[in-house]
């Protein structure tokens, strides 16, 4: 099936499979079933047979799925089975954490570069990096040929951040600032604001 | 509407509404248009309108939304009219930066307490707070009536810590831990992992 023809809605939930099947392979599980799947993602069955149906023949009725088969197969149609270099700008608490957070590992991605406008962060060690100056993001970003990009600066500057990343070749970004970005279309863009998450579970709390 | 009839993922969007209209109102504007939250959101105008036609009239053909009266009904809506306090387990990284964030005032939250199990780090301060022990969580929960928890220790105690406040009284966990938690139905769980976005893009890069 063509890429294109795939739902996105589809799409995002191929990542909580493979980290699910991940997490099973940790604990030296051989076989799973859609059933066992959907009771620990909170997904019903149906809909993940459904999903991976539209990616070819990943198990048969009544023998389940292969872990390991099925973590190779969604790693090669996540694309995350290479590596892919991250660049982060913005070196507060957050930017921080990222650049010395050890979940990337294995899962397709590493921070490769840090940057941040402040004459005082430029050239201070932060985990393994050195923090770059913001002047040169555009060049040392398109001479890397990094695709993907991590926004940690305030709101006020994501908007001209995410435009020079764009600039310098980066086609995917993940933004931590609580602003909508406006980006081209063919420039894809994921949010991460832990008060959208907050905000959609209040609504439940009496 | 019964609060139980709206499906999940129309309250999802809604805090995603209402940050896109505060931004607006910081920016001064007193109407908009399905058509602008539309371009600003990348959902379409017709699922704006249908989502927010479920919760009563918020506009008129023709004349838009008041902004801070949709802001106001939303607020009310999720439940964010009131301030919730939330207790922060494991102050690493992320939990030391989530104690400094500034991106909670005004959105419906403030941290009220951080725990963490490392003797070197129980009573040193983290942004306002001191670091109690973990040891005290269960009873410190419930004594404060907190409802809200974050966990961000590493995957292997996140289970346990997720029991924990669970045992307390806390009714909606948002888990930075990259693993899939087990909670009873009267919990709600969100989760953040970068990764998960990150995988959602390569996807759809060369």
């Amino acid at each position: 099936m063509s890429s294109r023809t795939v739902p996105d809605i589809v799409i995002g939930r191929l990542p909580q499979y493979l980290r699910t099947l991940q997490r099973m392979a940790d604990e030296n599980r051989i076989i799973t079933s859609s059933q066992e799947l959907a009771e620990r993602l909170g997904i019903s069955a149906a809909q993940i047979r459904k999903d991976l149906s539209l990616f070819g023949e990943f198990g048969k009725q009544g023998t389940g799925y292969d872990i390991h088969f099925l973590i190779e197969k969604l790693r090669s149609i996540l694309k995350v089975d290479r590596v892919w270099d991250i660049v982060v700008v913005g070196v507060g608490d957050i930017g921080s954490a990222i650049a010395r957070y050890q979940g990337f590992t294995n899962r397709g991605f590493r921070v490769a570069m840090l940057f941040d406008k402040d004459p005082v962060k430029i050239g201070t060690q932060v985990g393994n990096f050195i923090v770059q100056d913001s002047r040169n993001l555009v060049e040392a970003v398109q001479r890397a040929g990094i695709k993907i990009g991590m926004i940690t600066v305030p709101s006020s500057e994501a908007q001209s951040v995410a435009e020079q990343l764009i600039k310098g070749g980066v086609r995917a970004i993940l933004n931590y600032a609580p602003i909508s970005l406006n980006v081209p279309p063919y420039v894809r863009v994921q949010y991460i604001d832990p008060v959208i998450h907050l905000q959609r579970m209040t609504y439940y709390l009496d």
